[in-house]
């Protein structure tokens, strides 16, 4: 039952973690809170946008054959026949050949006029307006389908919407959108060394802090945390917070103990509601890692240590979570520096390092992966994969941000 | 009065942004809602964490100098005298010399141990363990104030706080934290050719997607926008609108029309209540910027271009709506690429270049700031220093991404 003599290496994990992950619900919500959520329908442009020509200066619509060759020297003479105000078409106003009108930005492009030339490069002489540089057809206007055509696809499903997009959400017409409902993740905390944060631990214990980092960053990802408290390592306790979790969650992550009894704890219970898939990734830190499954919800035992629990959260829960919002990968942000030091690193395991930027530059950050301050005091993970022996300082590797 | 024949340089409007902002107001939240808040406060370790000396390994413990000089061939004997439970301390318990005791990850250190043995590299015979390799002093043990010592910094006043700090507050038994409190930023529309997305667009008329964009901009970054509607370019509205927001925000965002005669408006409006401290800026896109402040709140005249009020959001507002937060600077995300491709610029203004990015080159998107998709489809911007005929292509640039 126990596949812990045989840990699967990250990518096999991976695909587990995406092959159980249950398929994203769609929900409509209001366009103005759609920020950070993912998309699931295509988002079609029903109109041109912006929907006729637009000045984008302040100038004078012309035909732009009336500018050919025009100079400070030789300006082209062209007789204002009106202005157009914002907001509104100008009725009966058009400009013909040897005629000009006055445009300010965002205003309708006159009937006649092909171009607008900045006020800058002209001069008024009464009703004669100087024209001083030639412009070329188009010149300085939006056309009317320049930003978005009819029918065009605007926003792709899948994709996370940024503050911009809600601008063109709003430029659409659209106050609602259909999203990824935010995945309910259970979070079961194991460990008879654990309190909660409002006690004061006694000899031997410490407050459970792995579940509010879990959650925090379940939250900021996109999904709905709840927590279902602390469980002795007792089978039946443990039993008990699961039947209550499973009915209520998208997906469960226990927290472990960081025991092995808590492990094999954990595992058993797994495997005796459901079905153990992986117990055991060939993963630096992060190696006691189990997903499993219980009727269609997936369920995770996350090692103890912090440090150990955040690099399997990235790594291999954030596939399963990112499927279950529709998206295509997991949206990590990352950047590209240069390592400070060497990492060792042990062939045949996939290992994540702490790391600390300064100035582009990466600087390992060791420390034992029970210690919290490791992850305050780091702003990513450096991978070393599972082929390689290690990496040397200078070389440039990606940046998995917190 | 108009400063607009002499703009200013960027140094100078953001210096004058984070000169007018109003000072921070801190707030107790709870901590577990805290995450992405900026601190207000110095976080203090109130006891030494983890606060007993435990094992990071399941193994035994041991005094270190009896596994000296220990190998697979000649093992050291230890007879194991009993066995430490997790969450308590076991009464009575000593690893004397000669002795050890099994230890679970996280257990309490037993008296007279210094440190503990893989249960790896160990093994059993009856009460007899057999050590097949030695141990340092503290080797495989976790310190009582190894992660924080009582009275240390845990986390720094204007930290933004990382869902990891949310794990170090529950560590340290905090339930709640000072973060600054959410700036309330009004915004304003102006421009006749403005109408409500709920609205169908007459001939002339476009959607307002620039407060929308804006709102959920402030909305991410910590801000609660709040949205005064459409105002028309008339003086008296512009007033009516400005004087029902300045009691209910902490500063305000005037989204402006396009047109020369509504910056005019805008202007005009600021100084007829208050005072134009910049009107203008050497900046592209964002040039038409007003800065002002009215009594002691700050009012920002932004550009009607999408794409200008964008980078003036990000250049010139930030600085503002950080310093309110108790942020050193503003908190902005960049990573490091290539430039796909030459970018010339004018010297004597400080250029914002859309790009895309693909595989860390970063391509320039070009297109007219008054299109929406060129902001859609970008991924970040590049800075063009003032100083700079441009940029080659092939040179390293830092990306801001939004």
């Amino acid at each position: 039952m126990s596949k812990f003599l045989h840990p699967v290496d990250v990518a096999e994990a991976v695909a587990t973690s995406r092959h159980i992950a249950p398929d994203f619900v769609p929900e409509d919500v209001p366009a103005d809170c759609a920020t950070g959520r993912v998309l699931c329908e295509d988002v079609i442009a029903r109109e041109d946008i912006p929907g006729f020509d637009r000045s984008v200066v302040d100038g004078f619509a012309v035909n732009f054959e009336d500018t050919t060759g025009s100079s400070e020297s030789i300006p082209a003479l062209l007789n204002c026949g009106g202005r157009v105000s914002m907001g509104a078409p100008e009725q009966g106003l058009v400009v013909s050949r040897g005629r000009c009108a006055y445009i300010p930005t965002g205003g309708v492009l006159p009937e006649g006029a092909d171009a607008v030339i900045m006020v800058e490069h002209t001069e008024r002489a009464g009703d004669t307006v100087l024209v001083k540089r030639p412009v070329v057809y188009g010149e300085n206007v939006l056309f009317h389908d320049e930003d978005y055509r009819r029918g065009a696809v605007i926003l792709q499903a899948g994709r996370r919407l940024t503050p911009q997009d809600t601008g063109v959400l709003a430029a659409c017409g659209r106050t609602s959108v259909a999203v990824a409902r935010r995945p309910v993740i259970g979070i079961i905390s194991t460990g008879n060394e654990l309190v909660p944060v409002t006690a004061t631990p006694g000899p031997g214990q410490v407050r459970d802090a792995n579940a509010s980092m879990l959650a925090a960053y379940l939250n900021e990802y996109g999904c709905d945390p709840l927590h279902y408290g602390i469980v002795r390592d007792e089978y039946r306790s443990f039993e008990d917070a699961l039947s209550k979790a499973l009915p209520e969650c998208d997906a469960i992550l226990i927290s472990g103990g960081s025991s092995k009894d808590d492990r094999d704890m954990t595992a058993g219970v797994i495997a005796g509601n459901g079905e153990v898939l992986v117990h055991g990734i060939t993963l630096a830190p992060g190696k006691p890692t189990i997903i499993g499954r219980i009727g269609t919800t997936p369920v995770f035992g996350l090692p103890g240590h912090p440090a150990s629990a955040y690099v399997v959260l990235i790594v291999v829960v954030l596939p399963l979570i990112s499927h279950m919002l529709g998206e295509k990968k997991p949206c990590l942000r990352t950047t590209r520096a240069v390592l400070g030091d060497s990492l060792p690193s042990q062939k045949g395991r996939e290992e994540y390092i702490r790391v600390r930027l300064e100035e582009r530059i990466a600087y390992p950050v060791f420390g034992k992966s029970g210690l919290l301050n490791t992850l305050v005091n780091s702003d990513g993970l450096v991978c070393i994969p599972a082929g390689c022996e290690g990496l040397e300082k200078g070389c440039e590797v990606d940046v998995i941000l917190w």
